[in-house]
């Protein structure tokens, strides 16, 4: 048993390496098929270790949510609870934009939907709620948004840009728009 | 030859009419393999009337591009610019919600790629376009927003909420957000 654990281990290391080139290269709708190929593995072994798309994507940016929840962890000791706020969700786009698929991710499990411990959103979406709440408290962010506002706003610029020529600073441009919108005092 | 142009006009209707059933039924992702095989007729048909899933997807969302264009010069001639405009993109957020695929149509060709005649996002851009202008002439909306930048936010509301379990009302409170952004003074 040992040895066959052993090999599962590896095989789950190795088709998750192969699936983060993938998704890198053409996004969350890369092929399982073409994922199994590369690996050298059928698409049943494949399918073994990752039943659906959406736990293979999970795995995949893993990491990427992990470093987003100890950016909002870091940033909500900052003394200016709005840059603060705005400053993750910034960078929440720039990940979303790099990695391509983060935001096919987040949009297929919106928060309040049932969360895996791997799942992306709720851990995304209770990070920036720390940083919301402390914002509104502040009274320097309308009290009426929600963190699902937010992510809704964000993922979406991050999807609707994708195929720009310039996402980065088509994405900059109606982020700002978005952002403008968020004054406790509608400034 | 005509006998065979009128079997290829044929063709191509009810290609379309399945075309359009397998779009709403499954979005921007429909099998091209599906609606051939539903249509009785070789993928290589399908490829030869649309060379391209864009072409496709084109020509099944020409209608409502259609609508669209036309409500937008309707409402270029109300009184409240601002309002008009408003009015006009919750519309184009309504059609982008009930129509899977239309809001993916126009992610993929961003205004100033190079247009075909049956381009979408071009004649949508350039009807809100309309609408914009006169906003941003009135003082009602600010002046360094572009319809580029108000396409992408309402064609990335639509893509973030497709997954979520009331697309309709999330969506209306994320527009609600980033039109709060658009006032001319801030407001």
């Amino acid at each position: 048993m040992t040895g066959r654990r052993s090999d599962a281990r590896r095989n789950h290391t190795h088709i998750l390496a192969v699936a983060e080139a993938e998704v890198a290269a053409q996004g969350a709708q890369a092929s399982l098929e073409r994922i199994a190929r590369i690996a050298g593995v059928g698409s049943a072994t494949v399918r073994r270790h990752f039943p659906t798309r959406k736990a293979l994507l999970e795995a995949v940016f893993k990491q990427r949510v992990h470093d987003l929840c100890d950016r909002a962890h870091t940033l909500s000791g900052e003394h200016d609870s709005r840059s603060a706020l705005v400053q993750w969700l910034r960078e929440l786009l720039a990940y979303s934009l790099a990695a391509r698929g983060l935001a096919d991710v987040l949009s297929y499990e919106p928060l309040g939907k049932e969360a895996t411990p791997d799942s992306c959103a709720p851990a995304i979406g209770a990070a920036g709620a720390v940083l919301l709440r402390k914002a509104i408290d502040d009274r320097t962010v309308r009290p009426d948004i929600t963190i699902d506002d937010l992510l809704v706003l964000i993922v979406g610029i991050a999807l609707a840009t994708e195929n720009h020529a310039d996402p980065a600073t088509q994405a900059d441009r109606a982020f700002r728009l978005a952002v403008a919108g968020f004054g406790a005092d509608g400034t």
